[in-house]
């Protein structure tokens, strides 16, 4: 990994974030001396700030592009498809990208993701995967309706084990075209969360590609949580490199697609309204990308599971 | 928007274009003190000296880049497409990629983009989107068959309120790679164009996103703005994401893509050709992208509207 | 091409390459105080080491990238697309990506590409491009499954007339994720190289796009010579911007696609072995992209031929 650690590593492109802020739609606070930079709840964000919100969760392990796609059926729609590249899939995807932290003081809601989790290091993630880190700096993505205040503040850098003043959060709403950006931006990092569910050895995965399609911004955060998912789970496709045996590729495999999930075949709103909003009901193993190709770089097969829903896409996205 | 001006940011890339000049194709001259850029008339041009030119247009608020990409119908052929997203459209588009100034001068005559427009200020636009600007320093790129002499210059700096020396212009014409891709990287401007045109208030937009399939260079310049046209009317789909409501949206969407113009239909050097190449008989509802789709970032709405057209642009691209 | 070699300009990229080393999974050694980078045969390398070495090929004359694709009939498996935008053609792929220089030093074997072979100067091409260099500094990529030792960098530095010292070598083996990417970034330079078989004038190119498929990583380095060739046979798209006649362009077109070899249609393993694994018995005429199309910048024609063949490439990728 370099001399770096993944905070260090994302202290630069949050840094490049408020240089930049004007021109990307992000405004910056300074909370009792934390840098919290607004990138998608009283400010406006933009897509491009969404790029860069996701190279920060990825501590810039990888590549992050927007190009250009469609949805079979809505051929005439220009979907932009968010395309990541991800060169050490388990210190960007897992010690850093992944939303691990549900972060809850008094009323205040947010999912925390980005490196500052490995800073903090409580998850039983870490006990599995190593890379807990002991910054001079933490860095952390909030996927929250409101800014972090003070009490945020001193609660993160407490427990991240870093000076206020070196603390940088990133916050944005889900509802929101930065927002919108980040989260699409996980298909690689949703196929490794599943795969460590499945108990699958993570260090066998040495490279990670994947796209989805980038949802219209919903009209509140609980429907944006529905669009963002039903990109993933109905839209993702994911391709790992991976080392080791092809039979265990096949097991796993059969079990690693979405639509392996009794939950499977509707939109994630009506699912997720259907078990009276209990994320906690939610069958877990609905949480995969749509398409995950493993190519073992060491037999060179290439075991495919799954595919592309476009008729819940089309349902999610535009009729909404 | 930040400290920099329009102008500020724009010169950034053409100073980056200038160092690089040889390996770009282009060419370095002064003129009357100011940096004269040749991108495409005697000098050669190329690929990345286009996407540059697009990037100074934007005055770099976005991202330019080229993908991979297929007319129907022709999918042997290879269509590079040009994308753009835009992170303050009103900016980017209106106060400094719109080729609003027609330049002429004695025999001289070039279609002007970029933020010098800004500096000059003078383009009724501007009463309606502020963002004039009195600058330090003007950039502008002159679609044009001819380099600018030292007339031209003395013309520019003068209205621009520059000092020569301050200048930089960058020309290229119609039918020249550099001049093709900097058109093509047109789908969302011209998108905001119609709506400017349709009153719609375009404070309204806050991100936009677009692609549009790269013509062959044509033969001449008169065949070019042919095929170009074509590019965007009959090839670009746009998204836009928009405040506000809906109603609006949909009224103003009934009459945006170009297949609501009553000359749709046909290649546009028909069409101009049709009018005896008298620009101003050409129904101004006719300059739109073939598709645009808004998003409603407040109501989580879509609303598409048009569609590309692949047997126009086998005709345009490939008959010619 | 500026005041910088073709050798500086590689030598920037690389240079990034060693210092971003660990995130990109590559290893630097000191050899004879030659610098060697292994990118991909002890070290695991990555998709983003891989887009790195094909710039360092290109003398970074051009732009890299990697795209969404995929291949008819296996629509749910993500086939990453490997895209070049190239600047200045001849320079950037014949005089350096090329692979031109086989490299046998007792047991050792490694296809050379890159601009140090400009400093070599010795293969027949550089009688017919020019190009040669006399730089202070050599760069080469070594298409190999073993790094080179001391006797390869004397041998190497001594041929390029420079100083051990400042000499950069990048290894990668064909079966790896770095080599895979690094090959699959040539398909413009196969057209030009086709294009120069047939005596076909090279300054008549003046700016190229292209894509590829990226294969799997294959088992054994044989295979993946069969893959990746097979990325470029047969799945390889190329539009060449070129100057001159229309008729000397339809002359040439015909025989310029992988199919108008005697050699075609099999996957490219199959073939080789069907000549008892000897290179030279290889119809020459087979190696060039499946489809290449000219667009005449001066008469505006454009001129195709060829086509994708998704079934050979399905059967090379995902049933070997």
């Amino acid at each position: 990994m370099g001399v770096l650690s993944l905070n260090d590593r994302a202290k630069v492109v949050a840094d490049d974030l408020t240089a930049r802020a004007g021109e990307l739609g992000v405004s910056c606070h300074f909370v009792s001396g934390a840098t919290v930079i607004d990138a998608g709840i009283d400010a406006r964000g933009s897509l491009s700030a969404g790029v860069m919100v996701a190279r920060t969760c990825l501590a810039d392990l990888g590549h992050v592009s927007i190009g250009a796609g469609h949805i079979d059926g809505a051929e005439q729609i220009a979907v932009p498809q968010v395309v990541v590249r991800i060169d050490q899939p388990v210190a960007a995807c897992m010690a850093s990208q992944y939303a691990g932290w549900q972060i809850s003081i008094d009323k205040y809601f947010a999912m925390g993701s980005g490196p500052m989790r490995a800073a903090y290091g409580k998850e039983d993630l870490y006990n599995d995967i190593g890379l807990r880190e002991e910054p001079n700096c933490a860095v952390g993505v909030l996927e929250t309706s409101e800014l972090p205040g003070a009490d945020v503040i001193g609660y993160l850098s407490d427990r991240c084990r870093v000076d206020p003043h070196t603390l940088t959060l990133i916050a944005a709403r889900t509802a929101s075209i930065t927002g919108g950006v980040q989260v699409t931006a996980r298909s690689v990092e949703t196929a490794l969360h599943k795969l460590h569910e499945l108990k699958f050895d993570l260090t066998r995965i040495v490279a990670g590609f994947g796209h989805a399609p980038l949802p219209p911004v919903a009209g509140d955060d609980i429907r944006a949580i529905g669009r963002t998912n039903d990109a993933v789970l109905y839209g993702a496709q994911v391709v790992l490199h991976v080392t080791g045996d092809d039979e265990s590729l096949q097991n796993v495999g059969a079990c690693l697609p979405s639509s392996t999930s009794k939950d499977y075949g509707r939109p994630f709103a009506a699912i997720f309204s259907g078990y009276d909003h209990d994320f906690y009901k939610i069958d877990p193993m609905l949480f995969s990308p749509a398409a995950v190709c493993f190519h073992n770089v060491e037999t060179g097969r290439t075991f495919a599971f799954g595919r592309v829903n476009h008729e819940v896409l089309r349902a999610s996205f535009f009729d909404g």
